[in-house]
């Protein structure tokens, strides 16, 4: 991954935020298993998992608790 | 997801800040899983599993904590 | 739940805040399994399941935090 | 618990906060689970399940660093 | 673990800061598991994990949140 | 546990901090289970098993967070 997909953690509103933080929850598992073909036969077995549902969103929370930090929670606008 | 869903973290209160939260941790099970029956499947399981239900709170838990630090935890009012 | 639950989070004391913080928790729970007589049934079981109850802490930690920031700590006191 | 059982998050040193911390996230199980009985016979369990040992210690970390921040993580000492 | 492996906190960019975030994600792990044949092993079955991999994902979110707030959220640049 | 094993969070290097943030995650396991010999032998079991390596690295990033906010970052070296 050496081109650039994160140049700032500054959004316009908060639901881009949010899509950046589903982003960042994911780039995490593609650094750890790079083979697209796996990571497809992996998520086809969790979209049906409930925990597996429910921690992905928990990641996501976790990010997106950050983002929102980086845009003073979008107060300015 | 074209729509806006998510215009702002601000708040009337508290309490609709927690709703809002619950709204989030919803979001993005949405977007992993954006089949609607598979997800009525898999609502139908996990409304029964202590574990799962825990583990869903804890998310809320998280946005929660993001929303009240949009919200100055309420404490303008 | 369209009646006011959550009027605010800042209480007279860190216990009072702990307390809401366990409420919290709990609110969540409800809003996803909002039978009470399934709620019963899962409670029997995880009290007695070492993990669901870590778990169940780990959710009012979070959430006392928050509680905490609301009161500054109650380091005004 | 009609008793105070926590009148301050403020501590003399890391370490008393730190014991606070794990004295915090026990109480949860507690509440949850109040008969003493029961709670001895699953810490017979869990004691001994990794698994279970490392989610306590997750706990006491989130409630660490509320203390930390009650306590200005001890820098005015 | 005796030669310097983390100088700083500071990155150039947010991407610098995740990569970082996934490096702190793993060292814990190597510290808990020193050795590399074991954890080659270990980490080819979780590679097919799908809550090994968000479990990661998680940890690399934390780690995440603290360098951003190292660097100030990149805001400065 | 009488003996002064945290009388601060300050260390001179981010470094320093990650390996006061393993400690502190470690001392939650030693007063949950305070039996030496008993911790070697689930130890044995976990540092084989990918879920508990990655939950152990989870406690330590929140540790990580908190000892770092005590160090401003470590940005004032």
């Amino acid at each position: 991954m050496s081109e650039t997909w994160l140049p700032t953690l500054v959004t316009q509103t908060p639901q881009e935020g949010y899509e950046l933080a589903v982003k960042l929850s994911r780039v995490a598992v593609k650094m750890t298993q790079p083979d697209g073909d796996v990571r497809a036969k992996i998520r086809a077995d969790y979209e049906h998992d409930a925990n597996a549902l429910i921690a992905a969103s928990s990641v996501v929370a976790v990010h997106f608790q950050t983002i929102a930090q980086a845009n003073n929670h979008w107060k300015d606008r």
